[in-house]
Order: structure tokens, then C-alpha cells, then sequence
């Protein structure tokens, strides 16, 4: 999407053949800086020092990372130690695993001489698969907007919670693909934008981005939502997911639970944006089966942000001595899901309805 | 309640006899300083800039700000005057203008000669009959504490949001009183304690009183409650009000109705701790009827900590350019409240469940 009126992707191969580039996402919103990975160490680091965070922006790093370590060490032995490298960043990450293991068994069948140049070409497929999946997404979710937009015959108010946008992926986002879409078509399109504590990344980044593509948007903390529902002020609630049971269940960040239920009491349909990939046909009940990650009390009891004089630093909030407790992601019921919208189509947030679209599943 | 050890109120009268005393809350929780107010501007100013905040403690301040005023010019008009000066300090509070109107009733019945020590008479009576009130919510809920402590046979876990607690009254609080009546009566308690963004009155005053006291806690984002509740670790809710329809509805503050939702879908308790001058006899539907204050997008925007050298500092949260909306209350509406803990005991949350402790009104 755009940033300063030019079209960005958050990874990409360097035009000096020999590098990645990537957005250092920690130094947003407040600074945009552009930052060159030369090699696999620099694009591990990356990854666990969350300078490129979202689960398929990890999995895409990776694989310049693996591409990077095949340049320097091309052998099976190279291969497999880049691949522990690069998993070890973000152990619980899916899409990081996903990404290595799939260049690892694709990458193993090509002559070590041969190897870094069809690691850069996997790469860049898997970016463009990527931006393809979300941009089919935009394209099934883009009717639910367009009806809302003819039917209010106003603007269209959507919620967001977190960043599922395009700062999370390659391009173009999950949750904010269909609005992009929309907003890029022409139908007038408004985001209320959760700030989503603890780490911020709807303040932070859903704003950064919605601002520099140019889409109007209101930030909110993440109390305000229930209001806003309940004087009609939301048409539409779209979240991203970050692992979907094969029944419809959708985990995401903390929080997006009780805006599913707010919407559901107020009738306001919620969605979740759904990459195939991130469905798991394992699982049949989401908040028993999803093991939730405790993430640092460190993001409960400080936050960063911009000093008047510009400089960014960080404050402690909370009383010394007082605990905190940090669960990042939480499980929203099949039953308060209007739909999922998916790179096929939209589904019903049901076995059914999953495997309507996905039948060879 | 207590601090370092000590039993402390929110205001008091000065050791002098001619100033009252306060703890300025713009200092916590990093700091913790006591300010004298010797005048009726300074007692305007403490409202104003918010050192008092709270609705009994604006109103308690209010009339040591009488007080104080009529020391110095105890004509009729200087009573009139003063009046004047504190309700426009918060324009929206009624608490302040119930303590002013009826402190300038009964004062306007005293001579002049005989006006400042009755308003000094006066202010500590208001003082005393919240605490009283705020006394009897608590026995009012120390029985549900109680029964869940027996039943569960494990300390109880209470989610609370924002702060109401004893720095939001003059001593005791009300959400608070029967957490702090059951732990002084030896029922373990802990207290999962909402940060209440934007204000972060959760993270900076409830934390702050309870571990000045003693009372286990645990400060959590406002997104993570519905989590625990799904998760079997919340045994009951219990919040505050600003003001509370005759039918049962709950207006406090914002994010307060997805707390309830979330309690609604779990089988959680949800009460709110009424004390009877915050029931407003002449409303019957809180979400229609009762305007909400947006307060300044600059809430949302910047957030106060303390620096890693000890300063307390803003920072801003928002790219620059971002927009924000701050609604600052909502409604609850009683279909989700389970009770309402009040000084003459626990009502059901309806007109009929009110009026029957409330014969009179």
C-alpha cells in the first residue's frame, strides 16, 4: 500500500541483488526507516527483535533469511543450520515453521550450486502468494462493504482490533484488504481503530497505515467500542485471526472476544479475515484446544511513545510492586462470527461452511 | 484505608483549623503528596485540575471550598459567589452540585456570624455520611465474597474496573468496600484490576490503593477480562457508577458494558456498588437517556509514566495526523447486571428490585 504517496511492500529484494529490504516496524509510528538485511543472522535478528512481526511477514523473512544463509553456505548441512537459526527466533510463530520447512524440502532437492538462486526465487513466490491471497480476500470481503455502503447511503464505519493489515503481511493485509478494496474503489469507507493494549499495534500501526494510504480513521481505546455499537456508530466489525479452528472458532489478539460479543448484542455483523493458511483442521473447539501465550507483564506496566521533544522513550504505568498478568491472544466462539472471509469466498463460521469452500480439506 | 501503614481519608480538616488537607492524585501512583488548601480558589483549583476527581471527593471538596470561602467574606453574596466559583470547575458533576446547592440551603439558614464554623460543621458531615454509606455497601456485599470464598474453597477472584475506590470517595470506596471488608475480615481476595484506559485509573489509583493496603491484585489490559473469564479465573465483577437509571441500568465508565457482556456469557456475577445519591429516580432507559461526556482526544493520544530516571513524563501513542475519539462513560443496560450492592443491601437490578429497598423515593 501507500506510504508517502508511493507504493511500499514490508520486505523486498534489495536492488543490489545481495540483500532484503524491510520496514523496522518498532520504530513506527513515530520514525519510518528502511533497514537492509545482507544476511541470515541480520534477518533472525529481526525477526526476534519484532523489527518485521505479523505471521506471514515472519514466515517471508525467513525465507530471505534462508536465502541470505545459502549465498554464504550453500551445503545440506548450511541449509539445516540456517533453518534452526531462523526457527529458534519466534518458537511459536506457525507460519515461521511453515515457511522454513517448506523452503527446507524445497530447497533440498536443488544441487547446493544451484540453491541460492532458487532460495531467492521461493522467496519472492512466497511474497506473492501472500499478496495474492489478501488481495482475493479484499475481493470476497469488498461486497459486504459495497452493501452496507447502499444500504446506510452514508460512509461505512468499520472496527478494527490490532493490525491485520498490510504491515502485518507482505501487502494489502487480511482485515484491511476488504477496506482497502473498498476505499480504493470509491465507496467511502471510516475505521475506528482499537488501540489494542498491551503492545498498542492498532495505535501504532493500523493508523500508520490507514493515515499514509490515505483512509479516514478515528483511534479509540479499546473500552469505546461496546458504546459505539450501541449508538450505531458501527456498521461492520472486521478482525484478522491469527489460527481458526476447522469449526469456525477464530483466535486473535486479546480483546477481539468482547468486541464479538458487543456486536453480537448490538446485531452488528463481525468477520474475521481468514488466509487459508491459517486455518487449523486439527482443531474442533477453540478455547479449550488453543494454548494461549502469556506474553512479558513488561508490556502491561510500560509503554513506549514520543517525548514533546521528540525522542521516543518508554514509561512505567503502573504502581512499583503491583503485578500484571499479559494473556496476548484470546478465542472468539464460532457462534458470535458472522462470517470468515477467506481468499475463496466468504464462509459461514462453521465446519460446513469451511469445508463448502475448502473441499479437498 | 491505609497507606504505608497508616489509615488515610482523601480530605480532611487541617491540623491548623483554617485549611483542609488532600492527597494530590495528579502525583500517583508514583508519587504520593499531600496538598493544603487554604483558600476557596485553591479548593476550585484542586477540583479543576483534577488532584480531586471522583464524585463524592469533588463534592466533600466542594464544601470545604465553602468552608473556606466564607472564613473570608460570610456575607450573602460571598456565598453566592463561592457557589458559583465551584460548580463551574466541573461543569457535568452532579455530586458537586448536589454538595454546593445543599450546602448553600442549609448555610443560607445560619447567620453570617455564625457561617464559616457551621460550613466547617457542615463539610465534615458530608465527609462522614459517605464514608458511613460507603461502610454499609460494603457489609451489603461482604456476604457474596463470603459465599464464593466457601464455595470455591480458593481465594476469590474479583475483576473490577476503573477506580472506584476509597481516592474516588473520602474513605472506604464503593466498588471497593467489600473487597476491602472481606480481606480486613480475613476472606482471601484477589483483584484482577482493569487498567481502564484512556485515564488508566484502573492501572494508576486502584493498583496503587490496594497495594497500600495489602490486597492482593493483578493490573491487566481491559482487553484480556473476557479471557479469564472464559477461562473459570474471574468469580465476580464488581464496578462502580456515576449514575444509575431507576430501572436498573448502569452508567459508569467506558468499557464497563463489555465487562458485563463478557460476565453475561460466562456465567460470571456482575454487580455494580450503588450508593443511593447516584440513583437517578427520573431516568428509565440508561443507553437512550443519558448523554455521554466525550472528553479530550488528547486522553487517547499521550499517556503519563514515569521515565526509567524517576520524572514523570508524556509521551504520544498516535502517529501524528491520527484522529481520536474519547467517549468517556457508557451504559450498562440491567438485563446484564446481576445486583446492585446499595447501603441498605443488594437489589435486583429493576425498578421493582430498587424501589423495594427504596420505599420512600
Amino acid at each position: 500500500m501507500k506510504v508517502r504517496g508511493k507504493a511500499q511492500r514490508t520486505i523486498w529484494t534489495g536492488s543490489d541483488g545481495v540483500s532484503a529490504g524491510i520496514i523496522d516496524q518498532t520504530s513506527l509510528p513515530h520514525g519510518f526507516e528502511v533497514v537492509r538485511l545482507a544476511s541470515a543472522g541480520a534477518a533472525a535478528a529481526a525477526i526476534r527483535t519484532m523489527k518485521v512481526r505479523g505471521a506471514p511477514l515472519i514466515g517471508a523473512t525467513a525465507a530471505y533469511g534462508l536465502w541470505l544463509a545459502l549465498r554464504t553456505d550453500p551445503s545440506d548441512e548450511g541449509l539445516r543450520a540456517a533453518g534452526r537459526e531462523l526457527m529458534a527466533t519466534r518458537p511459536t510463530a506457525v507460519n515461521l515453521r511453515w515457511a522454513v520447512q517448506r523452503a527446507q524440502t524445497e530447497l533440498g532437492q536443488v544441487g547446493p550450486a544451484a540453491r541460492a538462486e532458487a532460495a531467492l526465487a521461493l522467496a519472492e513466490r512466497i511474497c506473492d502468494e501472500d499478496v495474492a491471497i489478501n488481495t482475493a480476500i479484499g475481493q470476497s470481503g469488498l461486497p459486504l462493504l459495497r452493501a452496507l455502503a447502499e444500504k446506510g447511503k452514508r460512509r461505512v464505519n468499520i472496527l478494527t482490533h490490532c493490525n491485520a493489515g498490510w504491515l502485518a503481511t507482505v501487502d494489502v493485509g487480511t482485515a484491511t484488504a476488504p477496506i482497502y478494496a473498498a476505499h480504493d474503489g470509491g465507496i467511502p469507507v471510516h475505521v475506528w481503530v482499537d488501540e489494542t493494549r498491551p503492545r498498542n499495534q492498532g495505535a501504532s500501526l493500523t493508523a500508520w497505515e490507514l493515515k499514509n494510504h490515505g483512509v479516514p480513521h478515528t483511534v479509540i481505546s479499546d473500552n469505546a467500542g461496546g458504546h459505539l455499537m450501541q449508538h450505531g456508530e458501527v456498521d461492520i466489525v472486521i478482525v484478522g485471526t491469527d489460527r481458526t479452528t476447522a469449526t469456525g472458532d477464530v483466535c486473535n489478539k486479546i480483546g477481539t472476544y468482547l468486541k464479538a460479543l458487543a456486536a453480537y448484542d448490538n446485531g452488528v455483523p463481525f468477520y474475521a479475515a481468514v488466509p487459508s493458511p491459517s486455518i487449523d483442521w486439527s482443531l474442533r473447539d477453540g478455547v479449550r484446544e488453543i494454548p494461549i501465550e502469556n506474553r512479558s507483564e513488561k508490556e502491561v506496566t510500560h509503554i513506549a511513545g514520543r517525548l514533546e521533544g521528540g525522542l521516543v522513550a518508554e514509561v512505567l504505568l503502573t504502581p512499583e510492586g503491583s503485578a500484571a498478568a499479559n494473556p496476548a491472544f484470546d478465542v472468539t466462539p464460532a457462534r458470535l462470527v458472522t462470517g470468515l472471509i477467506t481468499e475463496r469466498g466468504v464462509a459461514e463460521a462453521s465446519e460446513t461452511g469451511l469445508r463448502g469452500l475448502f473441499a479437498e480439506r
